[in-house]
């Protein structure tokens, strides 16, 4: 297997840029102040599926907004769901109280409630008298390269991911984007970062994705049907996939204005060519490194008055992580010798170019 | 401890009818042909709470609709989410369909996890090409009787509580509701139900609810205030505590008119003083024990022509049940020696003669 | 016709409290500071109904938040709709923004298109630059009484409305009341309010009340079944009827948490025997006289943290409120000779003294 | 003032196909067998803004989606808000019940009410026994053309319109769409079709779109970024705009399945480059013409099956759609003499050549 998804270009190593927006330092979600990125990926086995043996193609993915987040340590958040035939739990809290109390990890469909248990032992270690904890994991279905019904991500692999969790920019083949693929090929993990400037003020916005969603021939990028001359010859019949989509700004709006900027994700999907179909569970969640009530109203002023920024900067970054996610995925060979090919850089560059 | 709450008399035995509609035979969710219920109780230790070890007061409840649901076998559905500070699983994916396919289990908050897990194996390995499955648990926190953090139902109680269902219409200290509370009482499962007439055809609608909810102050049985009188001296502060609610009927009402039922479930909830505090998950579901689109067109019609008495079946039998809750529920003493006491009987008795 | 509902009794006048807060000096929602209230009632002819002509029995009212409200001048408001058998307008936007930027007017069901224009012209009148605005108009049928079909309240009408807007605590046949029935007897307006205490602070919660909702048999007033004896040889087809409730606070509360004490008021109104039937508009809109983001932050956080209490205010005020909105109305007589009477005290008194 | 419109250009004409479906014969939602649609458009006046005079550039656009709508005579619905800052009405009664009954109104934002109030006259005349229904106007605002302040459709326009109603496939400046402006250009009505096959059974998907919204730099045609090549020297502040996107089929979905079809009309707007910014009403509106239960449940069953065609249907019809109403609009000129260009055939032709 290739390991070398961290040397193939991401979309502006390419020439293109998406939308027309500044992006952050890195271009990724760890340009927020203090956010921390931590990914566990799971390869073990080849060959035929045995199930709760392998192969293992999975991994986690934890999305750290602050350090020892808790129910001590609230951070404004909201939830759109897209298409909801998916398994992620925690969101019914996230819509009521406006509030997520835990770092967000990704994962495999089938391995959530697994790994929700852990994250809620990670609190209630740390926090020996929190008895009431809501774990936010979400999840995309890696069973096409991947023993999903095995659960592979145990307590030591959540653990991990949190521990690990850093300014960690991987794209692809990590964590819980191992398994993962879209539009015919392999994908994974992409992400991508804007700018936001509110008078005096400049704010960050990142977006990472998990991305599982697709078929070969609706992918554009950057509006232009690479998909379609891609698709000759390819898998006919995708399975339907699924997205995560994670937004976070270090900019202080309330609950209901992350529920708005949460939507446009799906503006930013629907340009990759991504079109929530019935068998998929996409989501994005939104939120906030700024705890509600601590900025001064004059910021919250102000982020509000430019929300239109905060749309534009999710939808751009979206667009871009996807596309990130494709790019620097390598070819896996999974379960049952089912191959995940990489989206042929060459070919890709070429047809942009004209 | 005394295990006699099913000596304990139902509210109908004391001579107290909610609202104006008729009983179904048994007067519980059970009431429904096919349906079942099963409940694992989990009682270990006395004493000071030792995480991992005890006391133990806990349990799982199964419902099971209709025999072998998975995705190959779904029913209509819905939800109502009262107030979502909760951490159940599936809201989401019944919410986009309008569908459960798997039975609906009710544990403690932080057991959904590894029940949520188990849920899924028990469904995988019914059917092993299942690659993707919304299992369906709900809590309530029964954090002051029961070592909450210690997660202690597994896998052989979700899959016993699932084989051992049948017409088992226990109410009081059973399977999940062994640790819960309600009104300053000992509480926990209830149920009950209410027969609906369509022109020719006569339907049932039944309700079970998980019950740990409300100060006691605040409790009316009939709409007598119970609660004002029995406040005298108990708990000031109580814990703010949750209710699950679910609502079954046979008639074939699609998503869209489970959805407007199970907004209903709160109204019985009001009328016994409940308030959805800001701390608690109060949720309804509803199902239909009949596919979408089997039965007959104009069975459809007529459901749908007497949604009313649908909505007043769902109150009367979500009142009635949550006061059974508590009739039946007897003293249970739990960790670090916390105590609940049943509710008087025979007080209760006196003052509803009145 | 008897006009002398003012000389009626309200429930605290019969020795009876509903809950246990405190009541605001009117125990009414004018005393929430700076907000007023306006009705302008609507009475001509008699006999049988000439659509166009009358009998006329409608009517509407003004609830003016703040002075000159306007898309210059906007507060933060949230919507719950209990059941959306109904035709106000205005709703949408509100969710979406979270904010109110004109007083609300409510009147009857098909009467709204034109208030909602007279709305707009009165706001733009004012503030010529103005190119949108989103009027809130709610709305009950008054057509058991009134000629509906004849939309009889003009423009002069709802500018007076608006400009006698003052501490106008009038129950009962006023304004849109004019025309209302509930629970087989005369309705109409109703309030009530509650304090609330935060540390140093004590803010109101006020609710004002349209009611045209429930069927004889199911009304309760602090729990105890006056319906069922009231019931005796009254109509039994009940018109399915509807209920707007209007809940006003001084609190910094922001949209979300607005969203979650509105979603109060149907507890409350379950409390009364509503039960939000099929063919009924049931819907609450809750506001805050303080502008999102004005308030210190420590006030925001106390209101926030004392949230249960501001449920609590809710579900009595609406209670209280639903039913003054009956022992205030006097008899009516309507369109094609049809009778609403008024509720009985004296046999009501009698009633809730035992 | 070119009225010219008709002879413009639909996008099929220059030879470039949205995505992969067959369209309908008309390539327009009269496609659907019944459905009919009718613009009046009102022009008068020129120059300099006299409120309440003119200059008048608007207009109604009914469309009816069969014969006679009306309480007694529905249809299943669901709508899904994009962006609600709008003013459309109507909306709160299909979300509870899954329905329309009556036709639907296009208009601009402040004529909203004297709009519904017509349209509510319209179905009491023939049917004088209803007591209550649901007018569905919905709307975008011609503010910068038109003297909107001044509510010039009234009652002959609103009966004109659904009186004209027929097989007109009309695009552009009629109707609703004459004062309308999108991407800097002039825009209006738009409109396309799909083909969508079930087994033995081919059902349509229509789209008609009133389309009001995007800045110049944003817009994409069919994925190639004409507006930034467009934007040069063009206005920089453009409205934020809004868009009402109306879907109709004669497949027999339920108004579940309506609602998951309706949020994939954003998915068309997002692939032209709209962003449902913060002051737009975006809403999608989608209703089946097949009454509830009426259809074959095999019928039923196919449509739900493949509900992923209705998907890609509805994207592809109102992404085709949106740019229909920016290709057939002519230049016009308005109030204060604002003028909105035409968008350019010729320099379009060339760049999606290229």
């Amino acid at each position: 297997m290739d390991n070398s998804n961290q040397n193939r270009p991401r979309l502006r190593d390419m020439g293109v840029k998406i939308g027309v927006m500044p992006t952050g330092e890195s271009n990724s979600i760890c340009d927020l102040p203090g956010l921390k990125v931590g990914h566990v990926t799971l390869i073990k086995g080849d060959g035929a599926l045995i199930r709760g043996e392998g192969p293992v193609r999975t991994g986690v993915t934890a999305i750290v907004p602050v350090d020892d987040m808790s129910p001590y340590n609230k951070l404004p958040a909201a939830v759109d769901v897209i298409n909801g035939f998916g398994k992620s739990v925690g969101l019914m809290q996230i819509t009521e109280l406006g509030e997520i109390e835990t770092p967000i990890l990704l994962t495999n469909t089938l391995n959530v409630g697994k790994v929700s248990q852990h994250l809620v032992e990670w609190v209630t270690e740390r926090h020996p008298k929190v008895m009431s904890v809501n774990p936010v994991v979400m999840e995309c279905n890696d069973g096409s390269l991947n023993d999903v019904q095995g659960m592979h991500v145990g307590r030591e692999h959540v653990f991990d991911a949190l521990k690990r969790a850093g300014k960690d920019t991987s794209e692809g083949c990590v964590g819980a984007g191992m398994g993962m693929r879209s539009f015919g090929f392999k994908s994974g993990i992409g992400t991508a970062s804007r700018k936001v400037k509110c008078d005096e003020k400049t704010y960050t916005l990142g977006a990472i994705v998990l991305n599982n969603m697709g078929g070969t021939g609706d992918l554009r990028i950057d509006g232009v049907p690479i998909g379609k001359i891609l698709a000759e010859g390819r898998w006919k019949d995708e399975p339907p996939g699924s997205i995560i989509m994670i937004i976070g700004t270090d900019a202080p709006l309330i609950p209901l204005g992350l529920r708005r900027v949460a939507r446009r994700a799906s503006f930013g999907l629907a340009r990759t060519g991504g079109m929530a179909s019935h068998g998929s569970g996409d989501i994005a969640l939104a939120f906030s490194t700024t705890p509600l009530m601590s900025a001064p109203v004059e910021d919250i002023k102000n982020a509000a008055g430019r929300i239109n920024d905060f749309f534009r900067a999710c939808i751009e970054s979206v667009e871009e992580a996807i596309v990130n996610s494709l790019l620097r995925a390598h070819r896996v060979v999974g379960r049952d010798g089912n191959t995940a090919d990489a989206i042929p850089v060459d070919i890709v560059a070429d047809l942009l170019r004209k």
